[in-house]
């Protein structure tokens, strides 16, 4: 099972990564046959190919991402709240939680992200 | 559908039912066949009378809970980063993030909670 630092680590490069731009890297924290529903209810994204395609859409819109708060985790599964500054409209965030679960060598298999239109606020 | 100003409140309610220790208050939140597990990967507790006993086991040991952010809603989903401060140890909260879905009549169908040991904190 992977450990607690393990997880929050994960989280940590998550939002770095977003940030920096780094696809491959991105790619990289998920198992092969991971699943993403960013936002929740989204028809699900799986497995590399389709998770890199959709980060490579994504990631470019991003100015820079953080995390907003401490990391919840327990066991092989973390939610995080987060926030995300896009590029355009510049000023403005979006209030995230990402639920992740995590597989036995702490690759993500899964994430689903929380938010909604009522999320974007004025960057504080 | 619910409403996001609804889901909003619900959240707004469920921490301060737990500060106040009103668990009829709480318990009316749920849906009659609802699923509660907290923290994440406990054995599910289902329906109103098991729910019950859950939370009048639990909310007294609660000084006071708030949330840490604004919930973020999307559709039927909701996730809310929280600080819940126990009576004993005084000066300390566990950061925790509930994740709850909620049925077409607006009350929750599902909770689940994210909080581990290391979510353990000074109180800040």
């Amino acid at each position: 099972m992977p450990t607690v630092e393990h997880i929050a680590q994960v989280f940590k490069t998550y939002v770095e990564s977003m940030t920096s731009g780094d696809v491959e890297k991105i790619v990289s924290l998920y198992a092969a046959d991971a699943v993403v529903a960013d936002p929740v209810g989204s028809a699900p994204v799986k497995g590399h190919a389709a998770i890199r395609e959709f980060y490579a859409a994504a990631a470019p819109q991003v100015d820079h991402m953080i995390l907003d708060g401490n990391p919840r985790i327990h066991q092989t599964w973390g939610a995080a709240p987060m926030k995300c500054f896009p590029k355009s409209p510049a000023g403005f965030c979006v209030e995230i939680v990402d639920v992740m679960t995590f597989n036995e060598e702490g690759k993500i298999s899964s994430m689903t992200a929380y938010w909604g239109e009522t999320n974007f606020r004025p960057a504080s």
